[in-house]
């Protein structure tokens, strides 16, 4: 089934201590659909400004992207510039420059209304809000945020909370949002702010799922180098909503399933700068890294067994 | 089978945010043994001073433990001062003093020479080789040791290594003792070090276990409040040991599981100050908590398949 995705298209100058790029394509919802295609159909929606390139929608629409809602607006495209410390868990935001996406406020194409599976990727509450308005009877919707709309709309994100069956964010969100710094109650307290799953990423240490009857907790694939970590929290919610969307349907045991994928997928973006890692990417290779994953994680330990 | 093991029996004053303790019964030796004894025989060689109290050896003894190479020494029994900060990842220690301990160079007990499971505490290299080598045909050797003695006697450490089956340290000891910072890069560093399996310990984000041909990762139970976390990494050895020698042999999947009983003792320690929580526990609460654990980690969901 096919996922309409709401967030940011955006040019990014990233500098991490393995190198810098300048200006390359990217931003939650390119991430996340860059690697939620592979799992089915997306269609994006998103503003992009004056000075986004052709090539770049060429990019996306030669990978099946649905891109008819990536509309251009008068004035810049999204333009963001992080820099990451040596420990690539802290980042600055040197630059954010909403661009058009300040005022977006889209109208969703007749298709997409019927949607049966929404990704509200980390932009504003507001918009959030109108997107998911317009969808008529979403199965799944998830969504993530980031610390700037938890402290500048928080009021507008709870509200919204409700509505998301899933919501994915970081540790330092979590605890945020929750009001509490230990992570296991966060996440329960998360479920008691009204999303169904709550999904805390915590990098290099893994995945926690809170679901409502039980805690599922995924370690991160071993790497021995991150070069770039940005967008591994957007390709991880790729992941997620691929699986629940190829599967059509979500219980405890297809959830489980799609936080490993989400997880596999977000191990790979961190690979190389920007979104190289994803183009050069395939499903043969997702699929060997998913049965890796599980015997990383295998405490049934059924392929030693015989030993 | 009977586990042998040599570290310290102390007396340490724990302070936490939840409160202090004073000079109580502690020492990684101590956690050890209270932790393995529920797996199966544990014998203990260590030395106490002229202030060690009778009542904290019955309390051994009563616990099933082999007290016969618990010796006093004239002096005064190691004792600890350790302070931890608001984030429990972090702690100083404001006293040690070795007593009895600094220049005890045991002889082993006949049965004790004999002993399949051997497990070396984080005491001086020196000691560890002193009691291994007193050892005439051990089947596991296990060992832990602690920034200090990486630091002020490497070269007598990495002598050692390659008669360890199992060393377990902690992430920033896993650090210091590859000279990497990538865990990953760590882990497969100290295999080529001698050790034939590294199990890293990373507190609440729990365990990565390097063996010759694969990693297991394997996250920690979560837990709503963390009291004390003082010996859970002895308790940990003691999960991993004690089912080791109750299978009475090693394999990929013995180890696997062995390492979540590790991570099963090492969550309980914590709940409570010092040994408490130890003294409290129940065969029924580890397999409890293990049937609860390996729910936690299944990607194999086989509970929610039906569903």
């Amino acid at each position: 089934m096919s996922i309409v995705a709401v967030g940011a298209v955006a040019y990014d100058t990233i500098e991490t201590p393995h190198g810098t790029v300048t200006r390359a394509l990217g931003g939650s919802l390119t991430y996340f659909a860059l690697a939620a295609r592979f799992f089915g159909p997306v269609s994006i929606v998103a503003a992009i400004g004056d000075d986004f390139r052709e090539e770049d929608r060429q990019l996306l629409i030669e990978r099946g992207i649905d891109t008819r809602g990536l509309v251009r607006r008068p004035g810049k495209t999204f333009y963001w510039h992080g820099r990451y410390h040596e420990d690539m868990n802290v980042r600055d935001s040197v630059t954010t420059d909403l661009g058009v996406f300040a005022d977006f406020m889209p109208e969703l194409l007749s298709d997409q209304r019927r949607a049966d599976f929404v990704f509200l990727a980390n932009i504003s509450p507001r918009l959030q809000e109108h997107v998911l308005s317009q969808v008529l009877s979403p199965r799944i919707v998830a969504a993530d945020t980031i610390k700037f709309w938890i402290e500048n709309d928080r009021a507008g994100f709870i509200r919204l909370m409700p509505r998301f069956h899933i919501l994915t964010v970081n540790d330092e969100e979590a605890r945020l949002l929750a009001g509490e710094h230990n992570l296991v109650k966060a996440g329960k307290a998360i479920l008691k702010m009204g999303a169904r799953i709550a999904l805390i990423k915590r990098g290099e240490y893994g995945v926690l799922q809170f679901s409502p009857d039980s805690i599922f907790a995924v370690p991160a694939w071993p790497l021995e180098e991150v070069v770039d970590p940005t967008g591994a929290g957007d390709a991880f919610a790729a992941g997620v909503m691929g699986w629940l969307a190829r599967c059509g349907r979500i219980n405890e045991s297809i959830l489980r399933v799609a936080v490993i994928y989400g997880s596999v997928m977000g191990s790979f973006v961190v690979e190389k700068f920007s979104i190289e890692r994803l183009l050069g990417l395939t499903w043969q290779d997702i699929e060997s890294r998913y049965r890796a994953f599980i015997e990383l994680t295998d405490s049934h330990h059924s392929r030693w067994m015989s030993q």
